[in-house]
């Protein structure tokens, strides 16, 4: 199978491209390194990306870009980060990315546990997973040719420490878990699913 | 109580500014017409829109606009429509909004069904509306001084025969479950929900 990972230099996309590369021809995509360089909140760096890539029979997400801060002072332009990131950069690769797929193939994009469990100086990720979630129901109803798409909703990273104080009481998930979530996805039958990887 | 309603030309704001008037004091925004005319896709003029009304209790927002129309030649650029309409929109309200309302007042949001139960050439609208459901909860726990927020998720509106069509099966809310959605945001103590009304 031809998978493309986008975010693939990033913690989660190095342990799902080494978990997948023996047995897959792994793409790996990332803003400044790996096989295609993108930065997913332009459409026309995307467009290109499908271009480099050619055809394939997944694709999987795990760059969401969003903004962390203080809700007070929080305005438009900060809210933006997660809205052209998180939403419509991995929006805009299933719309552009469904000109380039192969029949059967698949969409597994990232969400997380904050679209319904919210934690304080993270509404703007809370807001582009909610988004996300919802699209991908949407879009399973639209696809043709058999593709399916799904997400992946993990709690907080346990490669991840240093968002731990952020998330109190929150049980961590390991990347051999988020593994097994994305294998669901890309090697199952579902479809319009959000998948918890814990 | 002074009550902003954001969309109060439309078919829902005309139905709770004519069913709040008696007993409150009603601000009926447009973006042609009403007593302040805004464009919520602009932050500047939401600024504009908090000055000339002033400190308020209660905001309502009925005003969603998204794209409606086939999956397959969706791009970015049409589905911005309800990014900016819909979901930044109704989060740039709350943002800004934030620091006009008066203690103990609320925010009550607009979204809908969509969010889970997507139909074909909505999946814009499917997104805005997840996004501002978790927006939503997210939103519940950072805002201070009692302050609340709700949505508000109607199927399809019995008002609105045109869109019976695209929603097969879906049995249609009156303008009067929709009111009673809003007053039970507005006028009861729950925050960071979504209210069905129906």
């Amino acid at each position: 199978m031809k998978i493309i990972i986008v975010g693939a230099t990033g913690t989660m996309g190095q342990h799902l491209s080494s978990g997948c590369k023996q047995d897959h021809e792994i793409i790996r995509v990332g803003s400044k390194s790996g096989d295609i360089q993108a930065d997913i909140s332009s459409p026309a760096s995307i467009e290109n990306l499908f271009r480099q890539s050619g055809s394939f029979d997944a694709l999987i997400c795990t760059a969401g870009p969003s903004h962390v801060g203080p809700w007070k002072t929080l305005t438009d332009k900060e809210f933006r980060r997660g809205i052209d990131g998180k939403l419509m950069g991995q929006v805009n690769l299933v719309l552009i990315g469904q000109h380039h797929i192969n029949p059967k193939g698949s969409f597994t994009l990232i969400t997380g546990a904050l679209a319904q469990e919210p934690v304080l100086n993270f509404a703007n990720a809370s807001a582009a997973n909610g988004a996300v979630e919802a699209f991908v129901r949407a879009a399973a109803i639209e696809l043709e040719n058999g593709v399916r798409i799904n997400a992946v909703s993990p709690t907080v990273l346990e490669a991840s420490p240093q968002y731990f104080p952020f998330f109190p009481g929150e049980i961590p998930v390991t990347l051999k878990q988020l593994e097994w979530g994305f294998r669901k996805s890309v090697f199952g039958a579902n479809t319009g699913q959000v998948i918890k990887p814990h």
